[in-house]
């Protein structure tokens, strides 16, 4: 039963320093976050049984939990442990962007072996983590560090703030309102297929625009970029009915937004924004840039729903992130569908399910 | 490659409901989750990319997140789920007592693999969760749900609230403040080792006694009892200068406090208030009564300090539970001892570390 022992070390990050097993002890981990390194910023905060926040009574609190677990959301081998970090912090940002909130703390639960504690697993994750939370001005004020028999695990947990009732939720969207995407579909999608099939990060091997295109697409999967501006402005603009990020897929995600707006909806399929690359590299490797951008996962882009007599309201770009009309909201009774030329097809959920 | 897809159902507690790949989907966990059923309370709030919740502006937020992997923190075999729901739940109360705040809010991410999920599993763990939620008026307010490869993992995060600047930290102790524990010590340590060893719950072999003094040891190990109450009383009526909960053990979770603090303690070890059970079975089991207080995690107690003028106004009990004058905080010169009889020894940290 060696592996089982009294569980310890609940309080917010913090360790103790006795019996060091390794050439780092769990104290000393902490006490690095807490004093900072040249790339990661001091932090004050952490090292007590709780964090403690100041949040405004004039504002909505909002919060989200993700949970990764090594080879279900993402695969050592392929995954740069910075790349992680950043991937963590990311998807949580798109929760809290999808609810028009702007995010303002984080904590980070991390599980792993203790094989990949000895090694600068850790303190590359936390680099891509504070690299991407120092862009939006996320701090770090909590979390927890635990062993694992085998694989790691990591619960990203984000706090962000909206004003009194300005969240937005999936269920505002009502029949008339125009439908938008941000940025571009697929793309993570058939960066993750890619690297199933053993493409890499710049690879030698390629001409120069071709290893561009392809590096543009396992990026798009490897390292997700929250849309956090068009999420603020959205909130705190009021411009959004119902909004929800795009980590299912479109066809899944818009079910759900439909589904909690008790609505149908009509997608144009000569509208949907498939990104550039996904058309054109992806024909040539067999793969269907529409069904990719209908069902791939981890777009990370916003959807979002907007009353016709706002939609001049709604800025161009943000961040330099363009948007899509890519439809319109339904009464529930005409279904949830989408139109390709003279045909209209049930558009079902087929992205992606846990169980 | 079939284990890894595209990530999805990143929202607070959300799923969809395409590709059924067993009984039951995630997507109809999340309706029970929030339509009830006879042992849960419905629940209106979860379905959304993040959870809403209003905090007071004239109070603070303090917020804990702990991660619970199997076979580091708990065993399936010897742990019945509704208990590791309680478990899961009572490890976040006790950071959230040790700052002396109300817990308000949870949120539960959890990981299982497919043969897990086939089970009622996830049901008996959220039995035994809200079982506790309900009676500290605890709101599950979101969470994720997530397949594991093999193991199962829960990141617990509780938020709780206390009045401005009333957050009590580890770092406030100050030589000449009285140091006192709740409860009784050792018997969360004795019930794993005993556990370790092939006890099981209600024993038909014993004698009635000694099955119930068996019982209350292995419980405090599997159903332990955080000290909501006390929390919030310290942390209202401002009675504590420093606090921590005794999850690693008293003897590392005395040296956090004083290390944060920047103070030494003396403490006398016959004042330590060792369970009696402890005392009676483990002797007769060779377990040291005095090592499992000392250095046995997981009694989830509270340690705290208060000033001399003070302790006169410290109630006696709170919902059943004393507490004990265990030494004195001293100038950090002194250093963190133990003293037994004529003797003063130095009290290492010698609890529980994860690296």
């Amino acid at each position: 039963m060696k592996e089982t022992d009294d569980k310890g070390s609940r309080q917010t990050i913090s360790a103790n320093n006795s019996h060091k097993r390794s050439s780092r002890s769990e104290f000393d981990f902490i006490k690095q976050l807490r004093t900072g390194t040249s790339t990661n910023p001091p932090n004050s905060i952490i090292g007590d049984d709780a964090a403690v926040i100041k949040t405004s009574g004039e504002k909505e609190t909002v919060i989200t939990t993700d949970l990764l677990v090594e080879d279900i959301d993402f695969r050592r081998t392929t995954t740069p442990p910075y790349l992680l970090g950043h991937k963590a912090l990311a998807v949580s940002l798109s929760d809290i962007a999808a609810m028009g909130a702007r995010p303002r703390w984080s904590l980070i639960s991390i599980g792993v072996p203790q094989d990949v504690w000895d090694t600068n697993f850790v303190d590359k994750f936390y680099e891509g983590f504070f690299e991407l939370a120092g862009r939006y001005d996320v701090q770090l004020i909590g979390g927890d560090t635990s062993r694992t028999p085998e694989k790691v695990v990591i619960d990203s947990i984000v706090l962000g703030e909206a004003s009194a009732s300005a969240s937005i939720k999936r269920s505002g969207a009502s029949a008339g309102d125009h439908v938008f995407v941000t940025g571009s579909l697929g793309a993570a999608a058939a960066g993750l297929r890619l690297i199933e099939r053993g493409a890499h990060l710049a690879d030698q091997n390629l001409g120069e625009a071709e290893a561009e295109a392809l590096d543009h697409l396992l990026l798009r999967h490897l390292r997700p970029e929250p849309r956090v501006g068009w999420g603020m402005i959205l909130g705190q603009e009021r411009l959004a009915t119902a909004m929800i990020d795009l980590s299912d897929g479109l066809s899944s995600d818009l079910n759900h937004l439909c589904r909690e707006s008790e609505v149908g909806v009509l997608v144009d399929s000569t509208q949907i924004p498939i990104d550039i690359q996904v058309r054109e590299l992806c024909g040539r490797r067999r793969l269907d840039p529409l069904q990719l951008s209908l069902n791939g996962g981890e777009d990370f882009e916003l959807l979002f729903t907007v009353k016709p007599e706002n939609v001049r309201r709604l800025p161009r770009r943000v961040d330099g992130v363009g948007i899509t009309f890519i439809g319109e909201i339904r009464p529930a009774a005409e279904g949830i569908n989408l139109r390709e030329g003279s045909r209209v097809w049930e558009l079902k959920p087929e992205g992606w399910e846990h169980f």
